[in-house]
């Protein structure tokens, strides 16, 4: 939501965060599905002309039933990720960090190979992280802890780029840095995914007008979130009413 | 489970875990209602002739609710753990560790200030021992280092009991035994538990004639568990086959 406000502040966002069942990084593919299909009915509900899954979790595992069922184009955050990833390295070795249901699809090295079938990857689960960042210890001993644990055997294969393969792992970007150090390139998929979105609306001709006055609209499926203000503050996204929407109401 | 199997292991249990909405401890009062007469009406139409709430956060939160909706009795954790916990203390000084969702409803002050009155009840939530524990870092040094954190000021409070109040932290025993020393009673509900089932079976005459073949049957909401492999091991509790059960195919 950061990058497309920055890259497209004339679009509307409406955002949703199913806070209700999060997290879906252990979940199932059939749960994840069921779980993406029903959102992405709210959005397309609110008369959304296009359809941003943000999350690393259901862009591995919904993205398939999500295009199928809804005449929006769908827009994950995989694809985006490995073309930075791909575009990013040097020596051919990338690590991707994720959850354990995104590391298991094995989305990533799909992805990745399609672009470049000669790049050797390297994937490690790290389910501590999302717990750890959002209790907001994002510059904390333990989280950096937590890190090294993760990232090491993927900078024991020699990797030079690692992708930070969770929509939350960006906030813990310099704890990652100061673990993997100054010779490793951390990849997110956040302004790659607003790129994607700027070209498919552009060449849909579906963009606002650069004069609309854009403007972003969050709904949570429970209203306790502990998460947004760590999010508020990180990501410095002025958030001002939040609605509440039971999925089993629509 | 573990408790109930050992002291009734005539009776037949049906144990559900909502593995597609875990955890709990950081939804709203409405949604863990919600969630928990969903799964009341799962137990209810299996037949339970008695619900119990093995969970800290619904327990604290949706108890009424439950009791209300259902005819069955319906026995929560709360009350056997704050029993214990009174009749351990010897200080009147009794912490709480539990979930974010289960400090803030200050289920365990009021059930143990109908008790006594003039015990002095001290808490704080414990958001990431959950994780910890799903992730099977039961002796871990990161584990260390987040218990001390969430008892040290608890033990500055001068407390001489301290109840886990959730139920996964039982698994955690040892390593906050380690951390609070030896003179901390720790308490949870798991066997009071037990008792209460046991007395509530007897006084209505419900119970299992001792040469009833108990057994256990397990659903999950999702099938991807990943705690139920430290689970098992933990509590070197048999569980055979495991059936999955969406919730809204009810």
């Amino acid at each position: 939501v950061a990058a497309l406000r920055s890259l497209l502040p004339e679009e509307q966002i409406f955002y949703i965060g199913d806070t209700a069942r999060v997290p879906y990084g252990g979940k199932s593919r059939e749960t994840v599905e069921r779980y993406s299909l029903e959102i992405g009915a709210v959005l397309a509900a609110g008369g959304a002309k296009l359809i941003v899954v943000a999350c690393n979790t259901a862009s591995a595992l919904a993205l398939p039933a999500l295009s199928r069922t809804f005449d929006q184009p769908v827009c994950g955050v995989i694809q985006p990720g490995a073309e930075a990833a791909v575009a990013a390295t040097r020596t051919g070795k990338i690590g991707i960090l994720g959850t354990r249901a995104t590391v298991a699809s094995g989305a990533y090295e799909k992805a990745i190979r399609q672009l470049n079938p000669e790049v050797a990857i390297f994937s490690n689960p790290g389910p501590l992280l999302v717990p750890l960042i959002e209790e907001g210890l994002l510059d904390d001993p333990v989280t950096g802890e937590v890190i090294t644990r993760y990232v090491e055997p993927l900078l024991g294969k020699g990797i030079d780029t690692l992708v930070l393969g969770c929509t939350h792992y960006p906030l813990l970007r310099k704890a990652i840095a100061r673990v993997v150090g100054p010779d490793i390139t951390l990849v997110d998929s956040a302004s790659n995914c607003a790129r994607f979105v700027k070209d498919i609306l552009s060449s849909q001709g579906n963009a606002a007008a650069p004069s609309d006055c854009g403007g972003l609209r969050v709904a949570l499926t429970d209203h306790v979130d502990h998460f947004l203000g760590v999010a508020r503050q990180a990501l410095d996204l002025p958030v001002d009413q939040i609605e509440v929407r039971q999925l089993q109401d629509l």
